[in-house]
């Protein structure tokens, strides 16, 4: 069954689609049922196990290359930073990348080539993740690196401030070079009254450019351990494999008693609907944002987070979500207009909807057209068609993504990673497939609340510029 | 001098009312730097030494009366406070009414009564002090007393629990009872995007509920010991008495070696406007509120801070300043209109506006008479008649405040816990003096920026009752 899961998925996907695209009057919570049973039944069974250092391994069999995806998952992200050294987690990030005895400093993704991979590294506001994959006869070498790297990385000051000035301009090409960006921080700060969600991954650009050896190695040692760590191999092996190579590569590493469980803050009663305005030269047309505090998949009870992927989906999903249809298709006064329910993150989920206005709309207009949208998800029930669709397409989605073995990896590194099971993400296109339309209606009511929501807009800014040339200005020859 | 201050103050006083009333066409700068030497010469002259465990002493001699003022002020605050116990400064301020090995529980303030005084403390974001208020030959005892509880404080759980409640009742009261108050709070948490002055001192509700003996004892370890403490005694004293008695009370108590400068954040580059909107039934008239970011008297330099405090004064400076006159007298679209600078905060100054709406005036109409006053500020000079009185009104609520012993301690106190200096402090009159309508023009330019401000509107909501009684609700007999 494992090894045709290919196969498998591809019938499953044609399957979806002929269902949606002709199909839907026989659409039923049967069929739905049955094909995220289907789903379910895609997946290869992982494998769990933890070594006697308190390092936690997952192993995903993929059999159908000689490949595997080897990731090394720490339970620090940037939302675990101290005061004032924001960025740290994503600057050590980057410094992982430099010198420990037995790799030169920038030598170990040259290695990761040479032996025929790739490697990168990500982080986030819950996890800081590094990854490689090659064919499976280079794991154990890139599991010694990997291990190597956990405890023994050596830090120059020179090389740290070098790197410093790499993360600086990262944030600049990314942020400060990007209107919409700074708009979505500037909305995460306003949004967030206690929690560090409010303070962007990279780093503010302030606390960034002090940012000392010292704040990365107490950062480092603080986090960096076989017991803060879970190790994700999925590929063309067998647990028992895994557990043989992990245990010589990460075994003799030492635990580190001192790390705790992660102590995160809740947010307070949230009592006032936030708005902000930014205005940049840069922006292109008006955008219309909104984003509204809402429970994790980890803090949701009772599928109310699945409700909320659903409900999203069907409010404001691309082109076929009903906001598009009202603001763009038939009112014509957005040229884009989409939104999002993002539960992944340990702590609290995020509502997000936002319009770019058409040419002549108003911003009040376009905002009394998505509060009509959003207010009707309160006050009547979605059809069975849509939630069909909005299931069928989120099964869909799984599927494909379980046939991509670094996503896969992904799936279970980051769900473990934040605190959640291997039950609770396998169980998922079932969970999803069990919501009903009341309950869609119960989330909407109580999660699309304004108080627990900042809007904001960002505007292009008119610079005034000088029509006539300046007396003394020297004249172009 | 000194033991004529009193009646100096006065007839001081006396001059500065016939001048703001009669004589301001007299007002130049030559008479208010005058008046300013003048308030500078009734300060007493302030005696400072430091103990050998590193606790600072500061004498404000004021014979007037055979009465002291002794106040321990510990240097930190709410803004200290490590993420997730936000109240647990205030909190041990409470709990340090509590039992030590030679106090028992409570008896603390019953004791300073019995001697015929009486004491109190208060926390702030910065601070936190302790004071008693007791006839000169009391002092010996209240500081055996305070040195007694600066390091020897026993907390059982029963009376830690028992105390939390009180607490809470105390945020309920002041803030859940107070809309203006969550207002500000909520207004407090948009503004700021990175400093812990955005949490309230007291604490949010839900981390209040939950802190514990442990968080109280970790917190006062962390910080209560004589090397984080100042010492200022105000009164009938000299600066020998005092280090006689000092060295006897405190000199004892180890200095706690841990207890580094403190870390406090700064805020990043602030982009955009805020706005926010609150509704509650108990609100009575609508309110608008703005807050702008501003440097403190700390963080200022070349007379930013003072000039600050003299804009305030002249633009909304109670029923005198221009926004009641423009918002209250000349439109009648508002019943109150005033605002403020304030510099006092060890890493941030507040310029704060606000106006209570008249009946039937928009909040649109009263906020663009306000942006009216506050862009006129950047736009204009101030006149000297404006800047004479605003001057003139400081100097002598500084010299009012001279005449008072309590208030004097605390002026130093506060100055010196926050970081300040003496000199600093006693030259207040005088650089108040020298400042100039440009200056104050160019600081309204600087910090009156709307990026920098959150502006938040307070608003009766209006309860849905039911009109028809419900079928089967029960009948009044």
């Amino acid at each position: 069954m494992r090894s045709h899961s290919r196969s498998l998925v591809r019938s499953l996907t044609r399957a979806v689609f002929a269902t949606t695209l002709s199909l839907t009057t026989l659409s039923s919570a049967m069929l739905i049922e049955t094909f995220a049973a289907e789903a379910a039944a895609t997946q290869t069974r992982v494998s769990e196990f933890t070594l006697a250092n308190g390092m936690r391994v997952v192993v995903v069999p993929d059999h159908r290359a000689p490949v595997v995806t080897h990731m090394v998952w720490y339970r620090v992200g940037a939302a675990d930073e101290p005061r004032g050294v924001s960025g740290i987690a994503h600057f050590l990030e980057h410094l992982m990348f430099k010198a420990t005895e037995k790799i030169p400093s920038g030598e170990f993704s040259k290695i990761v080539a040479r032996l025929g991979g790739n490697d990168n590294a990500f982080t986030g506001h819950d996890a800081t993740a590094y990854f490689q994959r090659v064919s499976k006869d280079r794991l154990k070498q890139v599991m010694i690196m990997e291990a190597d790297r956990m405890l023994n990385l050596k830090l120059s000051e020179k090389e740290v401030l070098t790197e410093r000035d790499v993360i600086l301009e990262e944030r600049r090409s990314r942020i400060e070079n990007n209107p919409s960006a700074i708009l979505d921080e500037q909305m995460s700060a306003a949004l967030y009254q206690n929690h560090p969600y409010g303070i962007p991954v990279i780093g503010w650009m302030h606390e960034m450019a002090k940012l000392s050896p010292t704040d990365a190695m107490t950062f480092y040692k603080a986090h960096y351990a076989p017991n803060n760590a879970i190790l994700v191999v999925a590929g063309d092996v067998t647990p028992d494999e895994v557990k043989k190579l992990a245990d010589e590569a990460y075994g003799p590493l030492k635990s580190n008693p001192t790390i705790k469980s992660r102590q995160r803050v809740s947010e307070p009663e949230h009592r006032a609907q936030r708005r902000l305005e930014l205005k940049d030269p840069r922006a292109g047309r008006t955008t219309l944002s909104r984003h509204y505090i809402a429970p994790s998949y980890l803090t949701a009870t009772n599928g109310e987070a699945e409700a909320l992927d659903l409900m999203m989906k069907i409010a404001a999903g691309g082109t076929t979500g009903r906001l598009y249809k009202k603001l763009v298709v038939e009112q014509k006064i957005a040229s884009s207009a989409s939104g999002y329910y993002s539960g992944s993150n340990m702590d609290l989920g995020k509502i997000g909807v936002a319009a770019v206005l058409a040419d002549g709309a108003s911003i009040d207009k376009v905002e009394a057209a998505l509060d009509t949208v959003m207010t009707e998800m309160k006050t009547s029930l979605v059809t069975t068609e849509e939630l069909d669709r909005a299931k069928k397409s989120y099964i869909a989605e799984y599927i494909y993504e379980t046939d991509n073995q670094s996503t896969l990896a992904r799936r279970y590194g980051w769900g473990l990673v934040t605190g959640g099971t291997i039950e609770r993400i396998d169980s998922w296109p079932m969970d999803i497939a069990k919501v009903t339309p009341e309950k869609i209606r119960d989330v909407a009511q109580k999660y699309l609340d304004l108080k627990h929501s900042v809007t904001g807009t960002l505007m292009p800014e008119v610079v005034a510029t000088a029509v006539v040339a300046p007396k003394d200005a020297p004249k172009k020859q």
